[in-house]
């Protein structure tokens, strides 16, 4: 089962063109990875700080309609592969039934010291369920 | 020859963990481009709104090391295809002779009712002229 | 009553001191003010573009004690004044008992031609209510 | 004299309605003061990190006219005051000779508890130079 974070499209997301500035979705991508670390994973963002991070190492997106000002989004994201340091997961990014974006990303578990670390077994194990849950 | 388009990092971009936060890279991958389209391919956004928009339809992006507060970046664009309404870029910013990220993007020409139109002819020379030139 | 709008603080919001950037406050003003208008005074944002909108023409903001990352916020908007075409707004930042920041600001309802115009009926209306309710 | 610091209205910091968003004027500010702690005050944001900071405690903006994609602003920036542990700038912001916004904010410079330090002799010196000179 995907984690669904719900986003409307607010002013301050959108371009002259009246549409979502993409480096905001990349906001929002971070915005609902904060939400499933704090909601699911039992990790929060502001608990791991500073002793732990997880930044993002790479990140691909692909945006396929245009989403305007007003839209509700949600934002399902799926478990894609946990390994020792890493996660990989995959946001699905809806208005009704038309699909706005898509975006795979890993993120790493550093320490304070910058460099990987293992997973808290918690966390791991957490990440495991939300993956093997995936179709 | 890649365009070079400078950028230090700025307090406005660094996160909690004083390192470059994902989505300011983002933005500056656009401003980089907007340069580009004024500096190299001689359609300033501001000129082509709103008869016509180059919305980036896909990005990849790699985050190889951190960037840290005052870091002196260069992004360094190159062509990477021309089509009739696209166009892919590779950005590789380094500050020094390490690379911090690397984000390839394909851009779509659309017209004022959304749907891809072509390149306008002087911007499609210019912009197979900077393709050509990548090794 | 002054309307109330929740915001964690979250991972985007925080400078390398790890507390919120001024801007992102603006932000976060600017996030309850379109609430704002969406609940209780009936025009969303949304609904009111291109035909009119509300531009802030000033704002002055207090900032009174550091917010970090995982506070949770409650920004109160209170009505300060209604004119013919402007409305003032002070909005009161809480985390618990604790002030973190006050904005209080103007906005002007334009029409398409960038021309201040009068609130429509229904709007002063809600806006007065909400300004004669404050102590 | 101020300090002029360029900035060209980049497509990021635009609204749907075509002009700039009024906390991209507040990020715009933010950096032309990180370029005047550089350039004039020789105290670089990223040098005084994490030792000492200089948050910026209260600001008021008036927005006087608005500023479209493509514009050339200067902002120039003006010593209002120096105090033991605080300093007041006035930002004015022109595209030409037309005035689009000014900002007047007070920075109070703190050391890594969080409490209010004087300023290191220099930057006293330095701002109190800009201070005099004005008008």
């Amino acid at each position: 089962m995907a984690f669904d974070y719900h986003q409307k499209v607010l002013f301050r997301h959108c371009d002259p063109a009246g549409i979502v500035f993409f480096p905001r979705y990349a906001e929002m991508v971070n915005d609902a990875v904060e939400a499933l670390f704090s909601d699911v994973l039992g990790w929060p963002f502001e608990a791991m700080h500073p002793d732990a991070a997880v930044p993002t190492v790479a990140i691909a997106m692909e945006f396929s309609a245009p989403s305007r000002h007003g839209d509700e989004l949600i934002l399902s994201i799926a478990g894609r592969g946990v390994g020792r340091t890493s996660l990989t997961l995959e946001t699905t990014a809806r208005a009704g039934d038309e699909v706005r974006f898509r975006a795979r990303q890993t993120l790493v578990c550093i320490g304070s010291d910058g460099k990987p670390q293992p997973w808290p077994d918690a966390v791991r194990a957490a990440a495991e369920r939300m993956t093997e849950e995936q179709p």
